[in-house]
């Protein structure tokens, strides 16, 4: 059993709240959110940080995070932006040794709140926040031509 | 002529230190850097945020951030780490309205000097700078089996 706990989620050994999933990725809720919706695309197979993944994965990472940040303004939190961010290394900031892309969903006007979630980083009904972003993935997935 | 700082950067009708140019991509050194190497890679044709842009050319984005992050470990900057930020739209925080992905090149144990170049922004001999990172580029490609 592998010491990463985002391994032991990917391999359904450590909880977590699952907001999409493909053959390489998974992306699930941060269980320290910073606002609402707040979710991380992780590679399924373990690199510890950008150094490690391949172009290939890293391009798919980014892809995933790019349609959330999409569905997130069609989903029910009312997001009009997001922030997309990953932190590649410890001297960046990088807490956990798997490479993550941090999707931080915003809305206008919400900068105390941000503040104050970015303290807290307490979780919001997680179930029913995963379900308003698939279908805002769904809802995204619905207007390709 | 458009009123978008960053077309016109695009187009060479205002000035910026290049890193790195490719046919669908722009890198360029940040005029206001919260670290010495900090760079901002653009999609040359406007799209004013993640809505707007096509996920092909967000994957390239992030591919060339990617490549920036591992060319800043092999480049004399010594960086060890590094921010990836993109901020999608206003509520977000996104000061130009051109999509743009930050990378910032990070040291272990900078976090004093980061905070400090978060609050002064002045840039580090911009052009010694761009060609330490591009130095760092042909390292990372001399690598490639």
């Amino acid at each position: 059993m592998t010491g990463c706990i985002f391994c032991r989620i990917v391999s359904g050994d450590a909880p977590a709240t699952a907001v999409h999933e493909t053959d390489a990725l998974y992306a699930f809720l941060d269980i320290r959110p910073i606002a609402r919706g707040h979710t991380l695309v992780i590679p399924k197979r373990h690199a510890t940080d950008l150094d490690e993944l391949d172009h290939e994965t890293g391009a798919v990472i980014f892809t995933l995070g790019h349609r959330l940040a999409k569905a997130l303004r069609r989903s029910e939190l009312g997001a009009d932006g997001a922030n997309l961010l990953l932190n590649d290394g410890r001297s960046a900031f990088q807490t956990v040794p798997h490479v993550h892309l941090h999707v931080v969903p915003r809305r206008s006007g919400d900068t105390l709140a941000f503040a104050k979630g970015f303290l807290l980083r307490r979780p919001h009904e997680p179930e029913s926040t995963a379900a308003t972003i698939r279908a805002g993935l769904a809802r995204l997935e619905g207007e390709r031509p």
